[in-house]
């Protein structure tokens, strides 16, 4: 059973086509599968997302990391995103045949790599956290670059592996394992954002909602109407069918209906498959019943 | 684009393991990738599935063909199922970046093959079918082998290709393109198969329900309730949410609900989607947006 591993890194860098088109460019001589890579220019910031078994995904998240460290300065670097490395994140998702658990191992792997090879302080976050307070990323990056050349000083913050200073011009990097994130988001029937906002934070984790659900109203001008953008942090815990029908129940209540969905970016196949068989009412509805996953297996 | 057809063979040889496994282990030399073949004693037959690309898929068809006509003797052959040829029926399925008309053309190519080079008479059916009567299997196959040696008389009933007589061994074979057929089960809250019956009755084609819809009412006496046993012919058309609230809706009216939806066997990519897409209001969900899709494309 080949076993499938995604690996997500953000690196900061969204301006410089040609570092880019360097980073990308050695990366598809690997044994990884390139699935996507977009730089935003007012982040200055590029995701970059590949997949392929534990070894070759190591391999390529040391290569990206080796490249950024090497051709990124963050002295120099400004944009809209938050940032504290030049790679400034690198999560690994179980896809296939792997286990969380694995996941952890590798991120352990890579970090290490990450630091005593390239001299560049690497905390462990998400499942990989060994301290709850390094679990969410914007704890850990509060500060950014800048402000971690005090905060390393901080016992709480000594990194996991690699120098206790900040890289001069990479900064620190944060490794480690975490569920596929599903973005996701709900248009509602109406102009009024605060029905927007009042729906957001009934169903957000951080204001008592559902756990591993981030969400927040964004008004959509050109469309004339509101969204609920959501963040599926855990879509195993937390599936869209039921994200979907609380917003639906909740806008209900102001006489606002849904006016459609919006995923942004990629869902994983047991995501779509749980969903359909709440509604179809399949006790059961795998990947296997699906045809073309018996042919591409 | 590579392209994906799938061969549903099905073969009049459900006892003699022997023979099945023969014609089976030649078919695994060849370039196509077998996902499934399944044999049934009381039905004394096997149908078999692979995918592959066009040329690959014409030359194992015709395997299949050749295998069958040298070792199955319909004299001797008694089943359960009907049937008129040794190998019975051989349906095109487009799966992906190929069409219908394809499909048609790949049909119509094995067909002349079966008929000339193997002497065994052959009529083309479904979308592949030049007159409205050769449409349905079942009508091609009334009166099955030993009704064919006066059927083939009738000028109505000439072969699309091969000899004018039935091979005295191998029979007849029908050939052609069709969509994905989809098996779909839903239970219901009650034991009172007049209920079953009266749904099945209103939705399905032949009783004046939906186009491409096949529907019976079937006791479950194991698990004390009884199902409406569908075949979606053509999952484009009538996609299975919309079956599925019909049903619903139409049970409603005697006070029953729905216990739970069954799949048997595959259902494609697409079928899924297009139903998830239904109940979140997706304005489009396609298989790019899958993780597993990009991953194995």
């Amino acid at each position: 059973m080949k076993e499938i591993i995604e690996c997500v890194p953000n690196i900061s860098e969204g301006r410089r086509k040609e570092v880019v088109e360097e980073i990308i460019g050695n990366l598809k001589k690997l044994e990884v599968k390139l699935l996507d890579y977009s730089s935003d220019e007012d982040h200055n910031r590029t995701v970059i997302t590949f997949v392929g078994g534990s070894e070759n995904v190591v391999n390529a998240a040391v290569q990206v990391a080796r490249d950024a460290v090497r051709l990124i300065d963050l002295r120099s670097h400004k944009g809209a995103h938050p940032r504290m490395g030049a790679v400034d994140v690198i999560p690994f998702i179980p896809v296939k045949n792997v286990t969380m658990r694995d996941c952890i191992e590798i991120s352990k792997r890579v970090g290490k790599i990450i630091g005593e090879e390239l001299g560049v302080p690497v905390y462990l976050y998400a499942e990989s956290a060994k301290k709850e307070a390094r679990r969410l990323l914007p704890e850990i990056r509060r500060g950014e670059f800048e402000g971690f050349f005090e905060k390393i000083k901080d016992p709480e913050w000594t990194p996991d592996y690699g120098p206790q200073e900040v890289n001069p011009t990479a900064g620190v990097t944060a490794v480690g394992a975490r569920e596929f994130l599903i973005a996701y988001n709900i248009n509602l029937s109406t102009k009024d954002i605060s029905i927007a906002k009042k729906i957001a934070r009934s169903i957000r984790e951080s204001s008592g909602g559902l756990r591993y659900i981030q969400a927040r109203e964004m008004p959509l001008d050109e469309k004339g109407c509101v969204q609920v953008s959501i963040n599926i942090l855990n879509y195993k815990k937390a599936p869209i069918y039921r994200i979907f029908e609380i917003v639906k129940m909740e806008a209900d209540r102001f006489g606002v209906s849904v006016l459609e969905s919006e995923l942004v970016g990629l869902m994983p196949m047991k995501a779509a498959l749980d969903s359909l068989s709440f509604y179809l009412q399949f006790p059961e509805l795998n990947e296997d019943q699906i045809l073309e996953t018996k042919i591409y297996e």
